[in-house]
């Protein structure tokens, strides 16, 4: 390139939105447990430059309705634009009165439906403009800080196998032992240097002895304990007692800002969170009361990479630490999400990651772009997110969606099938 | 451009930087009068690929010291590696124990020093980038939302002329009728429909009065006051009620944190700051009193135009409004906020702007690229910054400064050489 490039527009001509079902185990979490299937959304936008970028997002009804809806206004902006597309959502949604679709079973449900519609597009326009200039998407957001990003073992007490199915290859975690197991299993494979439990499951003194188990086993692995909102502040309160100088934040131990802020006072670690702070409006609110001092971003909600950079920059600014949060996702978001976490200088714990859960056959990108080693994924380095659509692999993956039946995930649906007076109400303990 | 791109690096190889001096007239402020000739560093930034990006930053000794520092420290840093130039330059700066070097005399010290110091230099890798594209800044930014930025007319206090030398074009303005004419005049040439009259110079009740003299002259025109911290709380409140609905915003009133909170809680109209929030570190503060309802942005001590991206979302984050701030400026300045303004969707007031003071014959860059008409500047189109260094016209202007002997701006004491017993120390009434 040189002083006399003159720019082709990249302008958006087609996008292609594509649901998709992947196998998924039996994970246990405060609100039921996950079902056999999960189910993305794979968006392919098409420049009228004939480049195709890619972005990953949810894949229920209501949300695929939605990325429908807003797909039809972005027609003809270009690429770089990201205030227009956002400008093109908002607008494309201000009708929208439907509820749901937020991909978390109703964990987490104030995260901004124009961000939440609008992250898997602009993703895809960061990945035509880094395959535009030849640069990956972390040059397009300040540039990579490290060559490696590291993710925390994301343990989940979880059922042997999905009921009337042979047991998994990764079995019944239902008790500290098998926790620890667990991530024995998981750090061997993956090499994690960081380790969080998903809690929120069974009597608090129970996942206590789990944290307490891990911390023998593992005596220089940072832990985590995320209950989803289970708890009453004052069993939070006791919980962070019994942990203290054990775990180096507490997420989510309760629900709402008040009661995460009356908790916070009383305990010695840090709350982090990603239910009560989704959306950048709660940030003000949880600023005031000092009620978390951990946000964990996610870009899937946050409203693609460009405005969790501006989560950050909020972050750093009022003194918040920063980590990232995962749902159950495939290969196009690991891509975008260490991109993300690359390029943040703030960015100081271990992200989350289900990544271990899924069925290494389940996944829609050509292998071996992205790879865990020491915990840690290497940031791609081929323009834009550096990662290839495997058409075979989505047409099946697509072909499961429609077979599979699931069209909303519903962790407390699946449960109750088994547990028919399961009662996921928070707080449960 | 296709998918087979391979990108140049871009890699900073050299750094020049001029330091240089225009004409300026004498304009009254709060802390003294601005003398014949305005300081400023041009920065210039080479890279290995033979692209040569423009930055324009405050030309006070001690600055140009810090500037020449940093730059030794950039050399090798990719253009699109905005965090690594941070990096780069704040450890560059970490012995420095220096004062001064603001380039505001006196009136805003508070600023990061490597914000301020890497400010240029990221404005010319952007330059850079967009060169390297075919893409003008504002596309680096999101995208500009508007074709035009509308700038207010920024009138001054001032002596006919400088002491000495024959009266200027402007003559003087030194009470309501004459402040009134000059607002004239500068709309008859500009178009501008927004008026900001700079105070801190006369007795509050003569500049109330001078207000209300152009409310009625310019009954649609949006006014605002700004005395530069001039005054205690309680003239601030007494000025407040005087003006209630007369001006959208008053700007820095009184001084600090406390007392401009003080004030907020008994005006009726935003106050807005570029002296009390003037650093990511001084928003929580002021975000916990509400100390301030608008911030006035400054690319050149918010470290450039993608950190002040992030304000901006801040702002959006916490419900503040964004306005933005201005400097005796040249042209690269100009054509940075004009790109930074039109690419920032909550900047929604009318941004100040020194220009109309400066000579028309003083600038360092080719004529035509910027241009005011109805109050506002056309966005440039071409790629990066969109201005082009005339290389004569900085020989010349640095020529100015080696001859012109002025080193610091120093507003006092020009002031003192005509009046020795004048005393900027606010608050002065
Ligand atoms: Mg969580
Ligand atoms: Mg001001």
């Amino acid at each position: 390139m040189s002083n006399e490039v003159t720019a082709e527009r990249h302008r958006i001509a087609e996008v292609r939105i594509t649901p998709i079902a992947f196998r998924d185990l039996p994970l246990l979490n405060t609100v039921g447990v996950h079902e056999p299937l999960a189910l993305r959304a794979v968006v392919e936008v098409v420049t009228d430059s004939g480049l195709v970028g890619l972005g990953e997002s949810y894949g229920d009804a209501g949300h695929l309705d939605r990325l429908r809806v807003a797909a039809q206004a972005i027609t003809g902006i270009d690429v770089w634009h990201t205030h227009a597309l956002a400008a093109a959502v908002h607008g494309a949604l201000a009708a929208d009165r439907g509820t749901g679709g937020h991909g978390m079973s109703g964990m987490v449900t104030g995260s901004s439906t124009v961000d939440r519609v609008m992250s898997p597009f602009e993703v895809a326009c960061l990945d035509i403009r880094g395959k535009s200039i030849g640069r990956p998407v972390a040059d397009l957001l300040g540039g990579a800080l490290r060559d490696r990003v590291d993710y925390s073992a994301y343990l989940f007490y979880k059922w042997a196998g999905h009921p009337g199915a042979a047991d998994d290859a990764w079995g019944a975690a239902l008790d500290p032992a098998q926790i620890v197991a667990q991530a024995q299993r998981m750090i061997d494979a993956y090499g994690f240097t960081a380790i969080k439990l998903k809690g929120g499951v069974f009597r608090p003194e129970a996942e206590v002895e789990a944290v307490l188990a891990l911390r023998d086993a593992f005596p220089d692995h940072p832990l985590r304990i995320d209950p989803n909102g289970a708890w009453t502040a004052a069993t939070a309160i006791r919980v962070g007692a019994g942990l203290d100088g054990v775990i180096e934040y507490l997420e989510d131990p309760t629900t709402g800002i008040d009661a995460m802020a009356q908790v916070a006072r009383e305990v010695s670690m840090p709350l982090a969170t990603n239910m009560c702070v989704v959306a950048f409006d709660q940030v003000k609110p949880a600023v005031a009361q000092d009620a978390v001092q951990v946000v964990l971003s996610d870009h899937h909600f946050w409203g693609g990479l460009e405005r969790s950079r501006s989560l950050a920059a909020i972050c750093d600014t009022f003194g918040l630490g920063l980590s990232m949060h995962s749902n159950s996702h495939l290969g196009i978001s690991l891509a975008a999400m260490t991109h993300l976490a690359a390029a943040t200088p703030n960015l100081t714990y271990a992200c989350d990651t289900h990544w271990p859960w899924k069925d290494p056959a389940d996944d829609v990108i050509v292998p071996g772009a992205l790879a865990f080693s020491g915990g840690s994924v290497a940031v791609p380095t081929a323009p834009g997110l550096g990662v290839e659509l495997d058409r075979d692999a989505l047409a099946r993956l697509h072909e499961q969606y429609l077979s599979g039946g699931i069209r909303e995930r519903d962790d407390t649906g699946y449960m109750r099938r088994f547990e028919p007076g399961f009662d996921p109400s928070a707080p449960r303990w």
